[in-house]
């Protein structure tokens, strides 16, 4: 297959490269898919090919290791402030590509649904969607205007959980099929409404 | 008290009347604070002060239970259908004050949350959220156009799930606490988009 023969020229394996890694990535898809609650340190463990007692000790407790690997890459955040800088008409468009983006990517999409599944089961989880909201979707909108720049970041954030909620939780259809150009036609004007728009008036 | 004096009155009181009542409400209630998979039988019956036995008599499974409580008053739907009578540049602000206010409303908001919390959990919660847009919302919009209206349905979903987790799920501020106006304010033109704007353009 040509992605071993990339990755053996690379050096590199595609899956985890050490425990740490394997645990992480057990651990994102177990939270994106059971929610904090069902996930348990022992599956996780258990999917990672490890002993639980080592995931503790590398880790801590259930909570630490969602704060750990349900974290957005630093890259992501600063796409999102730095969408600020393009032209002010298409934010909106921009935002909406890269939100379409994060939940498409194999990488990003278990920690977006993963905090998503578990804000709905944990208060510490819906603390970390509210802080997620609050910081990255906040930077953006500050940069952008000072007209309640946190009511547009909590408006911006209810229609981003709203629609990974019903393409990829629910599955509501034909949402949940549409290809991501079309999804990105339909969010965009409602972002750049959200954004930069006059709020509270009928636009 | 006030209000046990009117109950008294009328002849009913203010709390569940039967024990399938006390059930129902201790069913909902639970299954919106906890979700589906954390609410459990035994611990319904002992909210309810019954015996667990009953509830297994009473509605079978714990998914029968779940279907049978969490069914929106039919009241609810036919209101829903009916927005579509009123002057069409005011939809969107008419069907949010619906959402808004189904949200604020002892009664319905345990319905709304227990789905969405149970739909981050459990498959069958998750069908049947996905059946109430494609149903409630569906109606509205099929009323009203025959241009896309179930991808149009599943926006309006999206957006409804999301006001709905952001504000009271995850509590995400200020859209937390702004008064019931501010959210219809805010929500009017996304819903009025979504129901009969051009879809697909950058409005």
């Amino acid at each position: 297959m040509s992605s071993e023969t990339s990755s053996k020229r690379s050096g590199r394996r595609p899956g985890p490269t050490t425990t740490r890694d394997a645990v992480a990535e057990a651990a994102r898809r177990q939270f994106a898919e059971l929610g904090y609650d069902r996930a348990t340190m022992r599956g996780i463990a258990g999917e990672a090919g490890v002993d639980a007692a080592l995931v503790v000790r590398f880790h801590g407790s259930k909570e630490g290791l969602f704060r750990e690997v349900m974290a957005l890459p630093p890259a992501t955040a600063a796409a999102m402030a730095g969408l600020a800088e393009g032209p002010r008409e298409t934010v909106g468009r921009r935002f909406a590509e890269a939100v379409v983006g994060l939940l498409q990517d194999p990488r990003s999409r278990p920690i977006v649904l993963g905090r998503i599944r578990s804000a709905a089961s944990h208060p510490d989880a819906a603390a970390l969607v509210a802080e997620m909201v609050t910081r990255d979707v906040g930077g953006l909108v500050a940069a952008l205007t000072d007209d309640e720049p946190r009511t547009r970041a909590a408006l911006v954030g209810s229609q981003v959980v709203g629609l990974a909620f019903a393409r990829h939780v629910v599955g509501i259809e034909p949402l949940a099929s549409l290809p991501v150009t079309e999804v990105v036609d339909h969010l965009a004007p409602i972002f750049q409404h959200y954004l930069v728009g006059p709020l509270g008036t009928d636009a």
